[in-house]
This record gives structure tokens, sequence and C-alpha cells, in this order.
């Protein structure tokens, strides 16, 4: 078992800064080199298709219980008219205003600028350089521009203890990642988006939320799986969950280890709250786990975040 | 020469209304098959891979001049200190709420529900199905949960005439589209992404909009070619515009042909203002102007656009 | 008692259509005439002065359950060093965006653009002069620029009752408030904001709202009152709920016939869900229901509400 | 001449911290007693009435050019078939969701927590005490909650010098408020709104601004106004422009003297780009320059700012 001693100590002992050079500002997403991506061209052999994330709803803007979620949608109608002096036109227009929080419950992409540690973010970048009127100049969401396209490997851990979701606050260890990969015959290698399916997402949508806010039981990783991570040089993380098992197990300040060592210190991409439960269907039918993934985070400069729809192509 | 009878016929001539039963709601879409997006992934040959989007930037929403388009960002500073009482921890987290107009200047996605024709949206659903509070009832964009995952074929219609860009207001020929083709070697086929490289965007970044609103002259597609886009069965139009050249050359009514047909007749998918002067220079350089073209709209219930930042894999 | 058929009748026999001539925007706004507003001032005796709206919080924006009511604020911090290149200098300033959807539990004015009837607006203007890009463009709130400033009166109909709050449903009558005329030695005259307290917001603060949204039982006007607010020539009429009995008695089209007659037919300004339970008090304890009653709408084109801070200075 | 040690020294030497008691929240509201509004009442003889705001349009959300100022309205139309399942009624409902970012352009009230001096607000609140989440905890406007109800002067500097407006960058001094004193008739006094009349905001609304940003030249008040504004125990200071001179002829960190000074050590509560061009026309006619002022910022928690719309009543 792991201390929290161990999980400070994982923030020196598995750091990537400046593997990828001193200015680097895209972590682990430099794993997923063009050699990768041919490989998972590879993957695509019937072409079945399916979304990994929820739906992005105004009317559920929470649907998880994540406290900060806010989804809002301004239609405008008759877009046409109102540009042309009220002259009605044969044709018509609708425009809309959406806006976002898209940490929380929607399925988004989280930056590395999300999680800073005692005033750093990835690769020593300080936390000063987010400001209220340029967000995150430094690590913003927009510099992953060429996305993540990659090979995509679903554990999953749901399955493995023949269950549809893992109990509320089960901590996934490093050796369940490795009784998934033999199980289902995958092994995760460098510059793999890793998908952990505990089935928290369906629990939460079929039973409700355990508690609204960072107080929420959730089924996630346990901190000892960042060794893991880091070994296996995963380019991207995807959960049905926070990826965090809640509670972690130790102190406030390790409230979310995979979060901070993760981001701080891996400069690992995650994705948040994915929706997993057809993916792992899927994986099953088709007896394959391992897939091509592609997720395409926004060029919105400054941001933190992404609200993104993934996809898994068989 | 087609009059604006002729642009006016196309709405039945064309229309793919019914073609894939009275319910449906992707149109063009349903022309990416398992099969079709098998075949694109053989165009993963390097693994090279590039953004097909312009960054969206809060100091800079409406860079083309288009009048209405808006991007704004309110960041959260310290969000783990307000979590929890003021207290310090030692890790801290940044937030953000963005809002988005993404119709206008930047990279986006147009879905069904963005135009109507006498009160009509693709596949006779009436406009009225589109309100204030819910958006876009039936035509919403997170109906394209499976996303844009295709071959992608660049048209280079600037470099068919040896220029950076084409002049502004010039209107493509489904001719043009033919003798790039031809000079490129390849052919639009059933399924495809259909990107045309005029230019504008370049131009006007380089040199300023030539006025705020519609009223700006733009390179890009006459009305002529949607007999072209139909024929082929291009599944999603993308350009580094507004699709439409303007002025159209036709009455108000036909202010934006390939909008009004395209999006109410086809059903077709459009990305407007897209990135493509590096595509056309790798295109140039690879000696092949087809590749994976992958862009994933968000599942945003009632919306009918999508900021998107669509890639090329060759 | 009376029925649907006539509260339908109220809309013409107590129209104020063509009264201030045919492009009046002000409706009962004009009864506030200057020598209203000097009749008033004399009201000013002890100069004790108290708010009649509640925080508008947005912790808790929607406090009463209307199901639409919406309060953000996105602070900036730290701004000074934003506008310097990041340098420090000794001052700072803090700024923010605050955006907020006044109508529901918010204490706010309607203005006259806020209801329609088959498609007219107050004084025969139509609806659809309220579009998404311009907004209310002919009765907006803006129009009421010298704003609400005239002798406020309070008809205690919970004290009346000798309740702290009137059943949740009360439709009060217009013989209640002649009873409370004459408890209290006042009479409601031209330019007057009548103020009607039944405690209703107080009752939901306490034990929380019968329902979300417009199925909740409140009370409220019946709809027999509208003669009486229009033979008593009231300018302004606040409340502390929704102005009309929930439900009202009738079919849908008159869910809120106080809403629909008096704004549309009558042109009478309301003040929704204010805080009354202190005024009463102090008018008890000042033994007089009279005071100089402000109200100032802010001057936003095209709204038809304004969330305000309506005072009352004894 | 004052140096900018001098202006250093006024933080001391004019301060009201603790004035009021170490836990004041108002300062030099405190200064509007009940016998100043009895007082002031008595200004009411014509019932004469005017706006002293500009309008508020998302047309033109930022006329004078301070590069920070927004205003955003979406209108919500057949609202009512929307709440009723598509259903359509007899009356309709348009709503808005409005948002503003005050401080720039619009006429606005300056709460205490919008500036501060080496990490502190007024009455040595902590900066810290305003965050993202909550806004400003000590010093919101909400606690404003009686307003701004008192005695209004207006001194004419620009009709002291016989010209519509005063020049840009004209630094209005003591000598030049006493001046206009005498010249009217009239004395500031404790607990009155004085306003400033430069001609600053009629003059940028008709040749446009110098620039825009806070580098632009602009009449205001030189800082060595400030014991001034100390000895006479303004509460509340308007002005048709941003209170300060610019440039004030200090430094970077006196930037804006009066804003600093003003709101961090006087507890001084100012209202920015006031109207007040027709104000000094009616007070020409009427030959007095003092009037019942009334400005109610709204009661939203956490916010340093508040869109008004003060009027005065003669």
């Amino acid at each position: 078992m792991i201390t929290e001693a161990d999980v400070e100590q994982y923030l020196t002992s598995l750091s990537n800064w400046g593997r990828w050079g001193p200015d680097d500002r895209l972590g682990t997403l430099n794993l997923i080199t063009d050699e990768v991506r041919v490989a998972a061209a590879s993957q695509i052999r019937s072409g079945r298709t399916l979304s990994l994330s929820r739906d992005i709803d105004p009317e559920a803007p929470d649907a998880l219980g994540s406290g900060i979620a806010l989804v809002q949608r301004f239609t405008g109608l008759h877009e046409v008219a109102d540009h042309f002096d009220g002259k009605a036109l044969r044709f018509d227009a609708v425009t809309e205003y959406v806006g976002i929080s898209a940490h929380g419950s929607n399925t988004h992409v989280d930056g590395l600028a999300h999680y800073s540690w005692e005033g750093k973010n990835y690769n020593g970048f300080p936390e000063s350089d987010t400001t209220s009127r340029f967000g995150a100049k430094s690590l913003s969401v927009h510099h992953a521009e060429a996305g993540f396209v990659t090979r995509g490997v679903l554990l999953d851990i749901a399955a493995l203890h023949e269950v549809p979701w893992l109990e509320r606050g089960h901590a996934v260890t490093p050796e369940e990642l490795e009784a998934a990969e033999e199980r289902q015959g995958v092994r995760v290698r460098p510059g793999d988006a890793l998908l952990v399916h505990t089935g928290n997402v369906a629990a939460i949508l079929t039973d409700g939320p355990d508690a609204v806010g960072p107080g929420a039981r959730q089924a996630g990783l346990h901190a000892s799986c960042l060794p893991y991570l880091c070994e296996r040089d995963v380019a991207v993380l995807g959960n049905d969950g926070v990826q965090d098992a809640q509670p972690s197990g130790f102190g406030l300040d390790f409230l979310r280890p995979i979060h901070t060592v993760g981001l701080v210190a891996l400069g690992l991409w995650l994705i948040d709250n994915m929706q997993l439960t057809e993916l792992a269907k899927v994986c099953q039918e088709e007896r394959r786990w391992e897939f091509l993934f592609a997720a395409l985070p926004w060029r919105m400069v400054g941001a933190t975040s992404s609200a993104s729809n993934p996809v898994a192509v068989f």
C-alpha cells in the first residue's frame, strides 16, 4: 500500500519535465508520433464507429452532479430578416451563442494548465501564467492542434469483475489494469489512448450521484496506477468518471492524485466523464479491445478544457 | 450560365429528402459508410497530421469580419481554495466558462438546422421545430455523433490558377473543380469530405475583410457547382470561406445558394472558414491530395453549429 | 364570480391603447406626472429608507423555483497587471461580467414587451417587433428612462388576515384591496406604485416552492382586481410574488391574467418578486402605508426586464 | 502643484478607515443619513425629472472606447409555447438573458471592491477577499441596499469655461470646483452626490475616442481635488467620464488617483460615464444646480459594479 509520501514522490520520480525540451507544451502528446498513427490506422478493419461522449444538454447541464458544470444555448431565430431590416426572404437562418463550463459533468479534455502543484504547471510553467484576461497563456489546449489520433485501448475493469459497474469508491489498482490486459489479450504501449471502463458514469446516471460536488464517491483509478501510466508511456487517459477514485484515500492535498501527478508531472492529457458503456459492449462483441481512437480538442486560445466527442473506429 | 430559376429548381431536382427515410436527420453523413471509413484508413501512410482549423481567440473573435462571430472566455482562478473555504492546498485548479457564436469567422460545422427554405429544413422538418428554449429539436448537430471520419480530398483552385489566393468574389465553377481533379489526378467519390482551397481566408487575414457583414466580397463556390456536389455524393463540404462566392450573382433569396440548397435540399454538412493554406502546401509536397479526414462535432443538443478542429492525416 | 369571458372582455374594456397617443411606449408611466412626483416628495418625513429587493445571488439564482431565473458572475482578477503586460503595479482592479435572466425568481421590472395577446403588445405594437437580434424594438424598458419615482402605497393583505403569509394559491380580490385601504386609512390614487403584500415570497423562502415552474401554487391577485387597477390608475404594480394568484382559476390562455391584461391592455408596469416583509413591518411601526417609492430600470435597449432594487423612503 | 508623494500621502491623510467601525462596508454612504434624505426631499419642487444615464446598447456596447465594456442580450421568443410542449396559446411571452461588463463605457456605479492599493481595499479588507467563485466577498455592491438617495449638486466646469466640453486631458482643479460653486451659488456639503460636468462624454460621442483603452486622453478631476472631496464629505462622486483626468500627470501607480484614493482610502462610491449634458442644460434653465438625486445599485452579491440609471428630480 502506497502512502501519501509515495504519491508526493511521484511528482519527482515520474516527471516528464524537460523530456521534450524546456519549452514543451504538449507533454505526452509527443508520444503520438507519425509511426504511432500509422500503426493505429491498421486498427480500422470493419469501419464500425461509435461516439464515446455523452450528450451536452442545456436541459441537463450537470447530470453527474459535479456542481460546476454549466451548459447554455441561446438561439437566434430568423437571423436573415434581422440582417435585412425585417425584410422577409425565402430562406432563413438560425444561429446560437453557446456557453459551457466543460470541467465537471460533461465529456471533456483536461489541458495541462488545469492543475498546478505548489505554483507550478507541467514543465515548470508558473501557475501565474494563467490570468483572468488571457486565460492559460503557456499551456492552453489550442497547442494540441493535431488532436489525439492514435490507437485506443479499452481496459474493462467492470467486465474483469463481471459487473456492469464497480462500486462507488472502488479504486482500480495497477494489478487490475494488468489483469484486464491479460484477460483481453492486449498490452498498452507508448502513445496509446488508454480508456478505463469502470461503469462509473452508467452507475451515476442510473442511481444518481452519491452527493453533489467533490464529496461524492466515485469509482476510478488509485494513485498507485501512476507508475504504470508513466512506464507504459500512455499519451491520453480516458475514463467514465473523473479518473481518480473518490475518495482518493489520501489527504486534501492529494484529493485527486491522478489529476495532480498526471497533469503536472507526466504532462498527461485526460478525458473525463466519457461514455464507455457502449464501447465495452462493442469490444466484447468484436472480441477486440483496440481500435483507432480520435479526439480533437478545439483550438480555443487560453482554455484549459475542451468539450469533446471522441470516437472509436474499429 | 444558370439563372436564379435554375437554382430554385435545384431545391427540387437535387433533393435528398426521403432518400434515407422520412425521419432521417443525418443527410449526406449517411454516405460515410463503414466501407468508406475502411477505405479512408488506407490513406494513412506517413502519419503526418495537420490541423485545418484556425485558432479560436477571445482576443480576435471575428478576425474575418463576419459581424456575428463571438468568442468569450471567463477564467476561474484558484478554484481549489474557493471550494475549500479559502483553505490553501498544495494543488490548485483553473476552470473556465467559454461562450461562442461559432457561425461567422471561426472554423465551424454547419448543422442541417442552420438554414431553411420557405419554412422547411432538410427532409421537410419545419423550421418552427427550432425554438428559443430547445434550439434545433429535429436537426441538432448532436445527431452526428459518429463524427466525420472519411477520405478527404483537397481541390486546390488557387493552385490551378497559380496564385496564392483567388480574387475576392471569384466564383468557382464545376469546370474548375473538374480541372483541379484532372491536374491533381484525383476524383471525388461518394462519402468524401471535399475541401476546396480558394485562399480566401489567407487573403482576408493578409489584407483585411472587404467589408464587415454579408456585403463583403469573398471567393467561394458558384451555385452551378451544386449538381456536381450532388452527383458526386459529397458527404462534407469544407472551404476556406463561407462556401458561397459572395456576391452569389443572384438576388437576396439566393444570397448563399450553396448554403441554402446544400443544407436544405442535399442535407449536406458544411465546414466554414477552414485554414487550408498549410494543407495545400503539404498536399503539393506529398504530391497527393487525399488523406484521412476527421472532424468531430460536439454532441451539443439543439445546436446548429460546432466550432471544430478538423485534421488531415497523411 | 367573473368568468374567463369576463377576463377576455377586460382586454378591451380596460384598454389604455391610444390613451396617450398611437406611438406611446410608456403606458401607465404617463400617470407619474410632475405633480405626482411633487406630492410624493412630501411623503419623505423621517428619511428612513429600505430596500424592497432581495439579493441577486449567483449562489442561489432561482431561490423561488421559477425554473427560468439565472444569475452568473464571472470575476476578472488582477486586471491592472493584465493590462500592463503582467507588470505589477501598486494598485489593482477587479471587474466582472454579469449575466442574468431577470424574469423568474429575482426582483425585477416587467417591461411592456414581455407579454402579448394574439400577436399584439401594448398599444397595438406587433409582437413581431421583438426579434432575436434587436430584442424588443418598440417597447424596450429603456424608454422608461425617468424611472418610477412616485408615491408608494402598501396594501397589506397578509396583515388584513392577521397572518405572516397567505396560503399558497390565495387569490386576492378587489374587496380585500378595499378592505386593506380602509383598515390602513389610505386610498390608492392615479400614478401610485401599488405594492400588495401577500407574504408569498417569505412563505416560499421559509417552506420552499410548491413546485418548480409554472405549476407552483402562489398567493397573488385574482383577475377580478383588474378593473380596480384600471379605475385607480395605478402606475406600477409590485408584489411579493408573480402578481397573479397561481393557479389563476382560468384556462391556460389566462394562466396569468394580471400579466396579460395588465401589460397588454393597461400598459401597466409590473415589479415581480419583491421583498415586502420588512416594508410591512416598518409600515406597521410607522403607522403609515405610504412613502416615496423609487425604482430605476436600467436603460438596456431591447430588454423586457430589469433586475431592480426599488426603495421606500419614509 | 502636488507631487506623486503627495498623492501617496493622501492614502493615509484622507483615509476614512475605521471612521464607521472596523467592519464598515459602506464608506461614504454612511454620510447619507436620514436627515440628509429629508433635506434632499425638499429639493423636489417642480417634479421635472431626467435620466443621467446613457443607453446600454448591445449594438454599441463600448461607445466610449474603453476596451473592456461588453453588453449582450439574448432574447427568448415564444416562451409560452416552449413551456407548454409547443401548444400555441393566445398569449405569448418574451424573456432574455442579458450579459454585461459594466466597468468601461456604460454608466455604472463602482463599488468599493473595484480598486485596491498594495493588497488592501477600503477599510483594510484584503484584496484576496475577492475570488473567482464568490466575487467580492467583503465589499460587494449589494451592501448598498438603501441606494443613493440624497441631494445632488452639479458643478458645471464646462460652463465655467463657457465651452460645451473641456479639452481632452483637461484636469479639473479644486479651485475650479470652488469657482463653479461660487458662480452657481451652491456649496457642496456632507452626504451630497457631487456631479462634475466636463462635457467629456459628449466630446467622445461627437468626435470619437482619443484612443481605445487606458491610453486615451479624457477630461476629469485632477488628484489635487481629493482633499476637497474628503473635506466636503462627498458621499457619491459622478462624472461624465472616468472621474480621473487622463493622463493623470503621475506615474502608472497613480494612473487613476481619484479611483485609487477615492475608493480605497475615502470609501467613496463613484458613478462613471454619466450623461450630464442634458442635466447641465436643465440646471441652467432652472437656475439651480441642486436637486434630488437617486441611483439604486442592484443587489448583486459579489459584484464590484452596477449598471445604473441615476435620475435627478427638480
